[in-house]
């Protein structure tokens, strides 16, 4: 508990020396100042948070949090407990609408098995079972006090590992029928704030998300909204964090499928930031002459 | 004008046979249906205009037009007509916000004088000066009927050659300090319609859009509205259109900025409708068993 804690606290402001230059840097480039909207702030925020002028991505990845949820016997789903587990089988076989986005934008996919309610055996699996499923929350409690701090350490330690390899840019995405309960994508929240970009996909991550930012304000800053789902609620999660998603495009599916696609956006952004000639470089003239 | 006419007739309506084969499929794929929300719909436009149901997209270019305009000397811009051209070189070196991003989406640039008030020479440069620049259009017509034919006729030609090249999407750019007239768009909007998928940028391009729908209403079914542009007017050419725009950036740059970002996400949506597995290659199931 003392480590999680420890991780949430030490989440630095954003480094407002960095973001000064790349605000400079924008007002620079061959373009109406303010013209690339969105894009601007994306770039600028991003040097806040990676504390660089000029911040570039180059390894990017979606990290998959799988877990059944007991609240499927009171049949909240259209599908049975048994799709995540065939599911997380066609992530790995690169089936699924998160591999074929994550292959479009380059980024990788982490595949985790936080709690499914089934036995599972892959090479690719990330293999971190708290419980075979969640216990039914209309019954009783969905988590024990120590299996929600040991789903947290999970994300932690899967973070961590993709940290080694090389990460510039992550995106929270999420497996589990059933998965109104925000429980594995927490993990994936709150241990991705400290270190880096995050971007949140729909309404499991953004529910995590909620919680993160309420342990830690400053977390808040980390984050970048990749869209607005249709998904009921997911509105109003997005305004009390206070963000604007970045696309529209009525996803509901989850698996990350929306935050992956923002990536893409973001890149672009960042991108324009780094790659466009200043008007002195071009020559261009910045405003009317005599 | 009979060949013009002739190339906004022969639009075909989209093919219902392969957009009906692609949304069988996007019924079949390992998601709930409809839960991919407009990369469905891309997807199934797409099938119809290319006459596949597997549409994919290899080749993609961005056409600038670049033109000056008269109305400028009654200072409707804040940046002098030498603007024009010293961004056309600019394009032409790679350091403006539309080769950032379309290095990003690997689409190839492509950059037209249909009339600078300037003599401009560089290899990159498709030559095609209709005149020095369009008349003021608060003195007199900004351009002779004449002039009107052969700004259309240069787009006819600068697209069948990269039609040549080959082609699969393409989307609308333009420069020009005061382009508030759509004369350039125009053309390669008139000439894009009848072969291929057209990504609209913003309101310069929307303008030509409401011009060759008016001459075919058919054109509006191939046409894709990259984004919604802060400038004014924009939002009412799209709702007349009856175009969703993909993003909502905030941008106002022009160049094609906005459509060749869309067009990110328009291959993620085509990449998502052939990739992934259906419910049955993956083994997953479609309904609750008993």
């Amino acid at each position: 508990m003392q480590h999680i804690l420890g991780r949430v606290a030490s989440v630095t402001p954003l480094d407002t020396a960095s973001m000064e230059l790349a605000r400079s840097r924008q007002q620079q480039l061959t373009k109406p100042a303010g013209s690339l909207g969105r894009l601007e702030d994306i770039a600028i925020q991003i040097a806040g948070i990676t504390k660089q002028p000029l911040p570039n991505v180059k390894q990017k990845a979606v990290i998959i949090m799988a877990g059944d949820h007991g609240v499927t016997k009171e049949r909240v789903s259209a599908y049975p407990s048994a799709v995540t587990s065939q599911m997380v089988y066609n992530f790995l076989q690169g089936g699924a609408a998160i591999n074929a986005l994550a292959h479009h934008v380059g980024a990788r996919v982490i595949v985790v098995d936080v709690g499914v309610a089934a036995d599972l055996s892959h090479l690719g699996l990330h293999s971190r079972k708290v419980a075979l499923g969640t216990a039914n929350m209309v019954l009783e409690p969905a988590m024990t006090h120590a299996q929600m701090l040991e789903a947290i350490q999970v994300g932690i330690d899967v973070f961590d590992t993709q940290l080694d390899r090389g990460i510039d840019l992550v995106a929270t995405g999420d497996m589990g029928i059933g998965n109104t309960t925000a429980s594995s994508a927490i993990a994936a929240i709150l241990l991705q704030m400290p270190v880096i970009p995050v971007v949140l996909d729909g309404f499991i991550s953004g529910a995590a998300a909620l919680i993160a930012v309420k342990l830690n304000p400053v977390i808040g800053t980390y984050l970048l909204a990749g869209h607005n789902s249709v998904e009921q609620g997911h509105r109003l999660i997005l305004e009390r964090l206070g963000l604007l998603p970045l696309l529209d495009l009525k996803l509901r599916l989850g698996e990350g499928t929306g935050a992956v696609l923002a990536m893409s956006i973001i890149e672009a952004a960042l991108r324009a930031h780094s790659e466009m000639a200043t008007f002195t470089e071009a020559g261009v003239s910045t405003r009317e002459e005599k």
